[in-house]
């Protein structure tokens, strides 16, 4: 019997969404470089369903019903540019290869129109969940033709995770869509974590509340409208106690967080799209910044910090957690006005509906707020940014006062608080009357005859500075 | 006689530094696509020094002197490209081929690398100042071989701005290391201005400070650290009135702020080195935020703003003095890390008392600052960041209590102030002991098994979240 899928690349990633079509019923063909990792996989998981050992290219190709599904699972890059190259001439026309990997969408959008030359589909997929989703059911980002969803959305919609029962899975849209929409998930996560970090550091630091009462109260948070994974892991990291010293895990862990690029990629697409995700982009900055380890020790003991002694706002932790929903809320309408400019830039018809959903379950970010992000998408409302949804605009009014407290605190105590700072810039950026860019704009008159358009007619006008200071209609030639 | 350079595009970028380098005793070989242009200039300004009037790259070429010195002043981007490919043919080995405009570096680094295949020096030279710069005398950042620099430097310095008599041109490094340096200066230009402009709109909207009043007060600011030429500007703009209207020019002016890219690459290069480049980022997304007209409009009807009535500090002006110091010495700190980032990345020696000393005069960012920013690097002084210079810890440290207060103040009263939040927030995390990235590390590891370091010994951990939670050495394979 013929596989309906084919999966190349076995390692973790690789090996658990092949496990996870066979444990749904398909016969999946599964090909590794190196044979060892097949029959690894085949011997701790052959009983699950039904796999079919190849062991090249060519039996894997061999082995699959017709269009022919191939699932490429390297690492991304350069790895995946070379299975491509030796599985094409192995297919025939209408058959779909599938990048389940983190490949950046510009990398998708390119093999995406290389393949349509040989008439094959190339479907970029984002998939998010880690290891874990990947077996048991991650969110999954499709990007590609329609007719490509027709023989392989089933299939994908089978092994995602579900919520409600719906899948976590849904046509993105064509080409790099669905890996733009991954990064773009990815961006948001950054921020998410970055203003749990804000939060945690200001009851500790400010209120002195040490990890595991903090667990607690995240624990108590998870019945709130911040109910969310990260929320959930937060409070479980919290309550870890280092076996060996004692400890809080979080007191021993070294204060430098990683990253692996995704987050970088969010902020460098926005700024091509000219979207300004200010959240996200200090949620990558301040993982910079906590691992420029030199400057920061030599920081410590040179630089002042003078803070001025405040007394906490009464219902502190509820400030708090008031000020992390509202500054939640501005990364996720940040991550989603950047979808919005990139449907524009690259002819993407993104449904933010759809998208919100399928991140409901299986996936990183997923939260209860998704649904409310579903819904104020649903039935063709088209909220200019997520913020002006009725029930948005109102939820964070809700939480202003409390926001605004907690910020001048910690701005007071000179705890950095880079996201929370930033997303309340941004609110308040977006809805006031009169921003200084009318300053700016005299400037850039004045340096480099940028010229500047009036709020009272039409057209574009120059002040002759350095003459005699009389306006003049002009055309910029800058 | 033979020409000491050409320049062949004349717009007025190339129009001003052709004539520049007449008026200092050069002779120039003048040369545009279209003829036009070319005698519009002679017959302006043909009496100003010594030009060769050419109709082709052949005849400009064999005008030149050897090793012949080509200058390209066309628009960035292909053009250059198209230009370089008609000259190569045409010059011999040793000859330079120099582009004076705001290329992208990594444009600069390509070009170079393929003339170099040619024998032929390529310069990328940065060039500030606007128009009135490139004919007066503009800050010069050429990069390129040192040998080209012998042929090309002492023209160059001729021309350029003069600090106390010093030239503001000088050898930066190899190949695209003066566009980038450029980048970095625009990068730091986008900050500044903002930086301007939240101190206007806090006296504006805070204590009601008037235009023409503020136009004092900048002015008056001339005679502090701030000192520099976009305060001077600033002044100067604020006083404008509109004739039409009689209102200041600033509020009859769009306040949307344009942009032309320079910003949003210094960005994108700091995301790619990993260098926190908070300020500059929030500069460039405040101009875009600025831009949303749609989404504003929108948002000024719906989004609540529930700003709190607090007391203005005493000596509030003084405060926004201060704070508008603070956070622009961190943009610049910014600005000069990214550099030093660079330097490792593309193997560029730069000399960062170098780089300050020409961005004296000339340019946008020129300021008192950079002449004490340049002694903070100069006799081999190495801080690993500009606030750690002791001359700038010592001055930040005097503006903290002020800052903390016009950040809380603003927050409080619902004026958004981006850059002076997020370098607040640059400067608390850099001299914080602890950073909340340890629980981000902590979540990183129990979702997708990423891995930490311990603070009390060397290696690589991981807890066993799904198992029994024991910490198990491990070696990241994520």
């Amino acid at each position: 019997m013929p596989a309906q899928i084919g999966v190349t690349g076995l390692a973790v990633m690789g090996a658990n969404l092949a496990r996870n079509f066979a444990r749904n019923g398909y016969t999946v063909a599964v090909h590794n470089r190196s044979v060892g990792k097949t029959d690894a996989l085949l011997d701790a998981h052959g009983d699950e369903g039904d796999f079919v050992r190849t062991e090249s290219l060519e039996e894997l190709v061999a082995s699959l019903e017709t269009p022919r599904r191939v699932m490429i699972m390297v690492k991304a890059g350069k790895p995946v540019d070379s299975v491509i190259e030796q599985l094409v001439p192995l297919l025939e026309a209408g058959d779909i290869v599938i990048d389940g990997g983190n490949s950046h969408y510009e990398d998708t959008r390119r093999r995406e129109a290389e393949l349509a030359e040989h008439d094959l589909h190339f479907v970029g997929v984002g998939v998010s969940g880690g290891e874990e989703g990947a077996l048991l059911g991650p969110s999954i980002m499709p990007g590609g033709s329609k007719q490509s969803y027709e023989a392989l959305g089933p299939m994908l919609e089978k092994i995602s995770a579900k919520y409600d029962g719906e899948p976590c899975c849904t046509w993105i849209s064509t080409d790099g869509a669905g890996h733009f929409v991954k990064m773009v998930h990815n961006g948001i996560e950054y921020a998410d974590m970055q203003v749990i970090g804000e939060a945690y550091d200001l009851m500790r630091s400010a209120a002195g509340i040490e990890p595991a009462e903090q667990s607690k109260i995240f624990a108590d948070w998870m019945k709130t409208s911040l109910s969310s994974f990260l929320i959930e892991i937060s409070a479980e990291v919290l309550a870890q106690v280092d076996a060996e010293t004692g400890k809080p895990l979080v007191d021993v862990i070294v204060d430098s967080a990683g990253q692996k690029g995704t987050g970088r990629w969010t902020v460098v697409s926005a700024l091509q799209l000219g979207s300004p995700v200010s959240g996200i982009a200090e949620s990558v900055f301040a993982r910079g910044l906590s691992s420029q380890r030199t400057q920061r020790e030599q920081a410590q003991e040179i630089l002042a910090g003078h803070e001025t002694q405040v007394e906490l706002p009464e219902n502190f932790v509820e400030d708090v957690r008031q000020a992390l929903f509202a500054s939640k809320l501005v990364s996720y309408a940040q991550g989603l006005d950047m979808l919005g400019s990139a449907a524009s830039e690259y002819g993407w018809e993104l449904k933010l509906d759809e998208i919100a959903s399928l991140w409901r379950a299986g996936c990183i970010i997923r939260a209860d707020l998704l649904d409310e992000i579903m819904k104020a998408y649903a039935d063709g409302q088209k909220p200019e940014n997520l913020l002006l949804a009725p029930a948005f605009a109102e939820a964070i009014a809700e939480a202003i006062p409390a926001w605004r407290r907690v910020i001048a605190t910690a701005v007071q105590l000179g705890i950095p608080v880079p996201v929370f700072s930033a997303s309340l810039a941004y609110y308040d950026g977006l809805r006031r009357k009169r921003l200084p860019a009318a300053l700016i704009q005299g400037q850039r008159d004045l340096f480099g005859a940028h010229t500047y358009e009036r709020v009272d007619r039409e057209g574009t006008f120059h002040t002759q500075w350095s003459g005699d200071k009389t306006e003049i209609a002009a055309v910029s030639t800058h």
